[in-house]
């Protein structure tokens, strides 16, 4: 597994080796895989001195951002979304869900947008607090089933997050928009369904300044997500699934800067003229599967 | 290169793809196998999302460090040395300063504690400003010579620094030492000599607080450096070495927990009778490579 090289061949394994008897069996096989390839990088690439130096002080910058903006802005995570990691992370927690054979909805990743403050509404509200100009309301409706007896689900909790028709959030927008604007927990009725006002999403960019930006020049990479609207859906004794929307027709939906588009969360929102509330109707219906299946249903418990 | 794994088979060349033409050469090839390598680590092991979050914000702990002791503790660095990361590096920068055939002094890391601001002090002066109990002051000397011709070397500057006899650098031990105690440069004099008094160094303890001692209990390692002086060499026309020098007869000499100890830098401190104000001796011949050999000789261009 480990690249041939010049270097010391017992470095690493020294290393490895340091470890004490009382490490937990699963620290012992992560940091030895982390050893590994921290290694086999650094030798493949014969790291120098002043790129190694450089790496520490962008992780400082990274780490330090999350305290400075109050933890509002966690650029770790977006540099981890950059590098395809949580998309990674999400595909495996998903293929643990699956590999009984069940088939809940989707999983995507959690982004780092996601506030434990929203707000309950009721059925039939809007999440569009705040004027949005050039934003497509839309009605967005649907049913929450259970994998097993394809039954609806009473009680479940959507809690949706998205974007503003400018491509900010909330927290990223406050001369705009007032808090909780465009989020919202909604609870599905005796027969597991629900429907609720939002956008119809709006592409937009990853900030353009700080460590994260640096990284997407540093790697001629364009800063674009593709419009989509954030889903966290959970029910008592059923996985929670964190999972995103992306409207088919968007330009970035083959190059999502964060990698996480899955062809099953591509939808279509249709012209609507019956509502004089909405222009656009998104269905969705989702499926969790119940807690007693072997497995994790998704990224997020949080 | 790649283990074989039972997810997405396109999604890591799919990240690697996204980068756009103007990457420059290095960083392609850098961030290529940083790529493979963090999503094989993360395959690996089918990193969990609750792992992945604790390694996040672990890794903000660690940057916010730097910034909230005013830049005097680099978390991040002392990360990277307890992973082996920084004497990989080194080893590295000392092969490509040596595969031309030739041998200059051995390097070692740079560590966590060297300061730009220590002053210049005369040969034959002490680095023991404060008086350190229980410490045995030596008389260090030797010579600076030309990897080539074997002269000595006038006015190359030897810049050591170490830790107290209680195991702590000025920076961590303001209520007992004064700035700049047990540090300074010297020059060397006409022949290429240098001497001046230190004390025998003291294995101490990395510090037992903070994100690397967390890291430490969860690999069960223990915390401890063998006593080392550091000491970087550097003359106009040469390549600076960054290097340490270890006492032969310290108990962690095959167990240093950043991995630095090498042959040829476990030095004795000889007893010493005809000197009032030194009990020990060392001796330490310094070879430099001059500049226009190629490669690198060492760590730090700082």
């Amino acid at each position: 597994m480990a690249t041939p090289h010049r270097f010391d061949p017992n470095f690493t394994q020294n290393v490895i080796d340091a470890m004490g008897p009382n490490v937990t069996p699963r620290n012992r096989k992560v940091f030895t895989s982390l050893f590994k390839h921290l290694h086999d990088f650094t030798r493949e690439v014969e790291l120098t001195f002043e790129e190694w130096t450089a790496g520490m002080l962008f992780l400082d910058e990274v780490g330090h951002m999350y305290f400075t903006s109050d933890k509002k802005r966690h650029e770790m995570h977006r540099i981890s979304d950059i590098t395809g990691l949580e998309s990674l992370v999400d595909e495996i927690a998903h293929k643990h869900a699956t590999e009984s054979g069940e088939n809940p909805t989707s999983s995507a990743i959690l982004g780092p947008f996601w506030s434990p403050d929203a707000p309950f509404r009721k059925n039939g509200e809007s999440i569009v607090v705040d004027p949005a100009p050039d934003g497509l309301v839309t009605l967005m409706h649907g049913k929450v089933v259970d994998l097993k007896t394809k039954k609806g689900i009473p009680n479940a909790i959507v809690d949706i997050w998205q974007a503003s028709s400018n491509g900010k959030y909330d927290f990223q927008d406050p001369d705009n928009q007032s808090p909780n604007n465009l989020r919202g927990k909604f609870r599905t009725d005796a027969d597991g369904n629900y429907h609720f006002y939002c956008l119809r999403p709006t592409a937009y960019s990853l900030p353009q300044d700080g460590p994260s930006w640096a990284m997407l020049n540093m790697l001629d990479r364009h800063p674009m997500r593709p419009a989509h609207i954030h889903l966290m859906i959970s029910a008592d004794g059923y996985k929670q699934i964190v999972t995103q929307l992306f409207p088919s027709d968007d330009q970035y939906i083959t190059n999502d800067t964060v990698f996480a588009v899955k062809d099953d969360l591509v939808v279509d929102f249709v012209e609507k003229k019956d509502d004089p509330k909405a222009t656009r109707d998104l269905t969705f219906d989702i499926t969790l599967a119940p807690r007693d299946q072997p497995g994790d249903s998704g990224p997020a418990k949080l």
